[in-house]
């Protein structure tokens, strides 16, 4: 699978008072970024939650390398990490477009859910959507066998 | 009826390059303004939600008149200015906290709604609700017949 | 002058607990394709911003007509249709990029200022980038000259 | 020292299409109780940024337990877990101020800066600041000296 890495320009109300983009943000970014790769590979997340599905985020995780500017565009690499039937790793690289500059980098971990909010096994719910992000997680060259195995077990 | 006025500590997440709050989040103060006064009058937001009908914004309009920083307090004036069966227009006047100078002004206008998204007369759904709403509109001083009379030809 | 209208994809934390865009969010679309158009243009806001001069928003309008919900796109026209050496006045229409229908009409007032703060002609101050303006007022196919001449006894 | 735990009420515009609190927000949430304490301790963010001094965010980490929903409010405790002369840690917990049930828990890490954007040791550019602080170092209850040198060693 060949994606095309999301990109955000910086609007002016997302800088704050030291003029550069709010720290807040950037996990609003790695939120874009994820939902565009899921509408790229075919599954958009409101496709998801009309089958009775979510993917709420359990934790967030960023580390902030250099400050960002109006008007500068950022590259968001992103890549799933780990996959089990009822849990999912995302990872995320945020890059200056025009330099290449390392800007942060991320991480957010998700659980599936039913709309009426119960934990769901995604691999035996939606085999379909599952088999899209076991394919990401092969993508993203991480060992899958392993990463599912020890997630299974939690 | 007597209301506390409500009052926003302005957050640096909320300042913008320029080192002032963003003018988008007036928009949003005005509403906390609006959902503290609901709540003062012992109608919260949530309870005509729960009863099945909402008050959508069908217009916003604001005007600037002095830059607010990091850390000051707004007050904030709320006034129910006509009131009609279907429709509703509040009045704002957002103050700094600390010296009394006005920072700006503004209006929304909103009409009734059921969750199914069909406009309603709130007087003959709720008429519990649009007793509250009238008691505000005669709060404010307003000419309230004249107002509701106006509104309903619409 | 020929522009790109901007689009703007909805995102999920654009939306609210009516699962359509937050109305505040509209505020802040339109100063992404204001910003977009002086790109396109030629002259980024934070050209003007590096030459010493400001364009703050004296004042925001905004009617909203239908509902946007999460992941759709919308496309947004700019036009500038008051213009003073002192003063301009931009309006916008924020349509459904699938559809064509229309989601909102808005309008914002603004003053040209130095970054100390002071009110200025920018015809006198920065004669390129007020021309750069100018057109943009042609462009719209507004009356320029009785625009101009009004704003100018202001 | 004895600290007033820092209260957010749930704005409407703070939800998202799930009708609650979009998790972007408790960062912003976590900003707000770090100003707050900084305020209570008789040292507000503004008075450091006036004597020449920053303290960016180096990462930030957070862990969500259960959604808030719109009109509950939150308590935030606050936390100064590591101090070095150059770094601070702060822990964050999130609860439901009604039931006092956890809501979420966090973490951001900071360095002192200059405006000019260079890494200062706070404790010799500003001791009385630095000495701040420690107090709520020691408030906290964590081994101050440890953190304080393994801090240092960076």
């Amino acid at each position: 699978m060949d994606f095309v890495p999301y990109r955000h320009k910086v609007q002016y109300y997302e800088t704050d008072g030291m003029r550069v983009v709010h720290h807040s943000n950037y996990i609003r970014f790695m939120e874009e970024a994820r939902c565009d790769l899921m509408e790229q590979m075919g599954y958009p997340y409101g496709r998801l939650e009309a089958m009775g599905f979510g993917i709420p985020v359990l934790s967030v995780q960023c580390d902030y390398k250099q400050m960002t500017r109006f008007g500068e565009t950022l590259v968001i690499g992103v890549e799933v990490t780990e996959l089990s039937p009822t849990r999912m790793t995302v990872c995320y690289e945020i890059r200056d477009d025009a330099t290449g500059s390392l800007r942060a980098t991320g991480e957010t971990r998700h659980c599936f859910l039913s709309t009426a909010g119960r934990p769901i096994s995604l691999k035996r719910e939606a085999p379909e959507a599952f088999e899209y992000f076991r394919r990401l997680l092969l993508a993203s060259g991480h060992e899958s066998e392993k990463a599912t195995d020890a997630a299974q077990t939690e």
